[in-house]
């Protein structure tokens, strides 16, 4: 199987597995709520964070089936991010993965109390017994889920956007600005995805704090990218429009650095993320290639 | 001590832990992220539900101090509910407790992401070490505020009211539609309050099943007080606008079942919560207070 071919297939058995768990915790079919979470939640997506959790999980010969819950919950997160984050007094989008966003769809109070729902319906998964049986392993993955996506984590990050493009703060962005900010929006809630196969898996302190610092290299790599793909990529191959950010006079880091910088230090996000998996030898080769795939869509 | 002194006392101890989790947990202190997180959660509010937590716990002899912690995530997620509540899509209030509301204060997505970093942050509590040295008992309190707190529960509530309010949805509604939106909207949450404490404690499940009724009694109690309240009030005593459900013409149990048959409901409550507690004696005195109390707003 090719990477996007195990990519393909995670994304089916995790699609399948929220459907199956919006029904068993989400409110019932015919409620408005329902067909709003469902809207966020299911139908597109390349379910990457619990791709990722599945795969640092099978590091430490954990099976993907008793990975799958914990994956969705990081998913549940993302989802709810995403349902947000389009609202009108935020980034105010109309579409995401082609359909209408969630406000669009339905209305913008729906929406937000839909990815209300999402956030904490991805605890309620987290914390069930069917999560794993060991009831130490989830609380742990709900404290590591929650300080990687609030006020220290993911939401600070999207805070931190949204001053910049609102407030226009600050008023002369810096690299190690724009690297943080970046590192809370997309990277904490990465980085704890790989850190929370290592958590299922019950890993060692080192294999554990290993799978998170490649987790991270590869949320910087798919900053990088993303940066790249927006500052030179052609709308029909990025599937968005492209050029938002430099139109918008945002900072990023490609802007920062320049392109051939950028390029050289995705090169070494991708080499950092190779060096914390050699411990785990031949197992480690598909999360090896997620990183060199998720660098090459910069290139 | 009166039982006013004693909630009075509690919620003292309360804001103090409250204020201190969101420094130990919450974005650091100059984020503006930080400032509206703290606007949401403290300076104000009875804290029933963290008292609850407290008072129930304390049925099982757990000392308060063990309980805080548990009872502060509850009161995140109320402070959280309220934050989104107030935003302008929704009920579009813009004063709280005397105060501007979270996005008259600071701007409508920051209220946005300050509730959704509270709702997580409650979680982070939770689930921490410091709350419950039982990791089984941390999980299980996870998921009881998730599961009373989301799309089965507040969440959906605050849905069904909002589509009364804004889509006239159902046209005419049944006094069972109007007790299911309030036993969703205020009473799922006050029952996993009661819960909780006896989780705490490590309860049996026919003292947990016991405490859990006296919270439905309780939250019915409330929430036909408040509509009592907001019918026959005057604004000065209830600190805020009433006739305000009636002048919009929205059905609430005291309009379905007019005033008499109300005031018969609100006793018969009372009457259930007490019964709930008989079998603790002396020990649940504060909380066959606590539900008098709560009546005798409506009185």
């Amino acid at each position: 199987m090719t990477f996007m071919q195990r990519l393909g297939a995670a994304a089916g058995l995790i699609e399948q597995r929220l459907s199956e768990l919006l029904a068993e915790c989400g409110p019932e079919k015919g409620e408005r709520l329902a067909a709003a979470m469902q809207h966020a939640l299911l139908g597109g997506g390349k379910r990457f964070r619990p791709f990722l959790v599945v795969e640092t999980a099978a590091l430490f010969d954990v099976p993907a089936e008793k990975a799958l819950d914990a994956g969705a919950a990081f998913e549940c997160v993302h989802c709810y991010s995403l349902a947000h984050d389009d609202l009108p007094s935020m980034d105010d989008d109309e579409v995401r993965r082609g359909r209408p966003t969630v406000h669009k769809a339905f209305d913008e109070w729906t929406a937000i109390l839909a990815g209300d729902a999402l956030l904490t319906l991805a605890f309620e998964v987290i914390a069930r017994p069917q999560t794993h049986r060991d009831p130490a392993i989830r609380a742990e993955l709900a404290r590591l889920l929650a300080h990687a996506s609030g006020g220290r984590g993911m939401v600070l990050g999207q805070m931190l956007d949204l001053a910049a493009d609102k407030r226009g703060e600050p008023a002369s962005p810096t690299l190690d600005h724009v690297r943080r900010l970046q590192a809370l929006k997309t990277g904490a809630l990465l980085a704890a995805s790989c850190e929370a196969g290592a958590v299922l898996g019950d890993a060692g302190s080192d294999h554990r704090a290993a799978v998170r610092r490649y987790g991270e290299h590869l949320g910087l790599a798919f900053q990088i990218a993303d940066d790249l793909l927006d500052a030179e990529g052609d709308a029909e191959t990025v599937g968005k429009a492209t050029g938002k950010d430099s139109a918008a006079g945002k900072a990023t880091l490609v802007s920062l650095l320049g392109i051939e910088a950028a390029r050289a230090q995705l090169d070494e996000a991708v080499r950092g993320a190779e060096r914390e998996l050699e411990p785990f030898g031949e197992k480690a080769a598909t999360l090896i290639e997620a990183a060199r795939f998720t660098a090459s869509r910069g290139h």
